[in-house]
């Protein structure tokens, strides 16, 4: 009996899954059973990194172990720099990432994989180590080499947050937005089956290189429906200018049909956890404290009032790429590296993904619905 | 109501398509209609890609402009070749693949595809056009680089499979390769929805950049589920060593339960249809005119027959890869490029896929079933 096809398999279990929950009417994303909003306010990156690869929140020993490993495999190496000098100055740091990461299945070979060991634990944490490192390291030496400067030095007694900033603007990290950017990367760290996710349980179920799987993922984010959005919630909030042009902007753009961005996620029935998560450390740790943000934030707020008016009614919220782009902005990265951001976060649950689907692998091959042509005969191309 | 988790999607339909058919009973494959076996006989490589992404045997014309501009998109231009030099001499040829086909996504950029405008025709045709062109040069090319020499310049009046045999060797094609190898791009260009296929619609419908999509989808046939069994095919007959080993060496496979590789197919249960118009090819083509293949092909033989006697009965038959990988090694190609080699082919089954998914897009976003911890407490470090 033939199944019923349902676009974009929406609904439709792909996997079973002990890494993150979703309760969407709740308004509730765990990993491993700890709610992010406890994360977000207590843990590091690295450690909830570590938590989403193992299932288990570290010791202290285990954690700084871990940390000590990331903090060493953020080196990258001349030759991996020298193909990055290659790339035109405009390439998007998603295609630079992508580029790069299924290079490093080059850059470092695996005899345990190479021997079809590919569930031993030592090698799925040693290239975890590497490839979560790697990628933070990736995003700001670009900014650098795209415009024709070496790239800063990493450095190894700062936090992963605190080294991508020390890298972006080559001084001390402000711990403010260390704790922000830190905070953001926990998030983003992972969020159930999604395209990028999927993309890499279909590559990782072939026993493909883990780095040609992150990389497969990484180019399913690149794409506008998926990962963009940080990015043009800024242009938008640029576009309004001022917080009192915000409701005839926002007016005119539904009456228009056109999408409000970093409005509403397809999971969550009310305002995305993450949101909320990160509008109230931004409070805590920035504005209670005398910080500032630029105007954007101001009408950033002014465009939610609005759309608490507007769009409420239909469980329309913002969702958490409506704050996050902002900051970004704010800590001095390029527009065009905020998806890269994103990429660097969710790397820690597309190995996460990568490590559970090896553990009861099974090929992906679902099947498909023929509507094409019944059997014809070649014609020679003189007849045609 | 929760849908059946079905491991790898087994039967799910995962998309509409009109691209090709496999009758797995009668052993039959089409694409758009067309047999293979009337494609291997009278068809190209070059018409069955435009076939494939067209859904129509081209005219006289649409077929001449359609292999000029293959044709000229064989030039590769000297900061991808630079970009290729940075990789370890060691790199697999498929990391090299998936490496440059995501920097294309830099060295083309589509103004087409920057401004939204992805189904425009014009733009899907040349970019397919593109890649299709590169990925023939690129394989060829690593052959050399790998090994510190310069790469030899395609030519522009060589057929695609002439052009390959010319860019490994430096010297005019022999014809009956020529004839083979085209033969072997017909029939491995497009197999309906495998793992690879899959990644391509999965990150294509993010609406990434074909070279991303593409590159993505070679970084999941390079895993050794998927794409590695005719080099595999090869080591076994070489452990056989001579035709007269055959049999005892099967047994003791089998007996220890272990692969036969290039034996047996998931969709067939018959002969692999490819494999049968691939050994009466050979007959035809190479053998009644006198031509020669290596001990490996009576090896090869002598394999087939005994396991005919043996696995027969429970539908287990040679498949493609039983005969390409010996073909390939007489064109003198590396093992290692033997996936590359599927993978040239098949980015035209890509590359129509990914063509196919835009014009009714929805973004693949399957769910899960969790099966994690409930709800817990974040336990401070000191306390763990």
């Amino acid at each position: 009996m033939t199944m019923a096809y349902i676009p974009g398999l929406a609904g439709v279990p792909a996997t079973e899954s002990a890494i993150s929950y979703i309760d969407g009417q709740a308004g509730v994303l765990s990993y491993r059973g700890y709610s992010i909003a406890e994360l977000a306010q207590f843990s590091s990156f690295e450690e909830t990194a570590l938590l989403l690869l193992t299932g288990e929140l570290p010791s202290a020993d285990e954690l700084a172990r871990f940390t000590e490993k990331l903090n060493e495999n953020r080196r990258v190496k001349y030759n991996i720099r020298s193909l990055m000098k290659c790339l035109p100055a405009t390439t998007h740091p998603m295609h630079m990432l992508q580029t790069v990461m299924a290079s490093m299945a080059s850059f470092y070979p695996s005899t345990a994989y190479m021997a079809g060991d590919e569930n031993d634990d030592t090698y799925i944490r040693e290239v975890s180590e590497n490839i979560l490192a790697h990628m933070g390291t990736l995003v700001a030496m670009w900014e650098h080499l795209r415009n024709g400067y070496d790239p800063i030095n990493p450095r190894i007694d700062l936090s992963y947050a605190g080294n991508m900033l020390y890298m972006l603007k080559g001084k001390e990290p402000d711990p403010v937005w260390e704790r922000l950017l830190d905070a953001c990367l926990i998030l983003h760290a992972e969020h159930t089956i999604n395209a990028s996710t999927f993309t890499a349980l279909v590559t990782g179920s072939t026993l493909a290189n883990p780095c040609s799987v992150v990389s497969s993922a990484i180019g399913s984010l690149s794409g506008p429906l998926h990962g963009a959005a940080n990015e043009k919630v800024i242009t938008m909030l640029e576009e309004i200018g001022d917080a009192k042009n915000a409701r005839a902007y926002i007016e005119n753009r539904l009456a228009n049909k056109q999408v409000i961005w970093g409005m509403g996620h397809r999971e969550y029935k009310t305002k995305d956890p993450r949101a909320a998560i990160l509008q109230q450390l931004i409070q805590e740790h920035l504005l209670d404290k005398g910080g500032k943000l630029s105007k954007l934030f101001e009408i950033a707020l002014a465009v939610e009032e609005v759309c608490k008016d507007l769009l409420a009614h239909k469980g329309v919220y913002p969702n958490v790429d409506f704050y996050s782009g902002i900051l970004y902005r704010e800590m001095g990265f390029d527009p065009a590296s905020y998806t890269p951001i994103f990429a660097i976060s969710r790397s820690a649950g597309w190995l996460a993904h990568w490590h559970e689907q090896l553990k009861k692998n099974k090929i992906y091959r679902p099947t498909q619905i023929y509507i094409g042509e019944g059997e014809r005969r070649y014609t020679p191309i003189s007849q045609r």
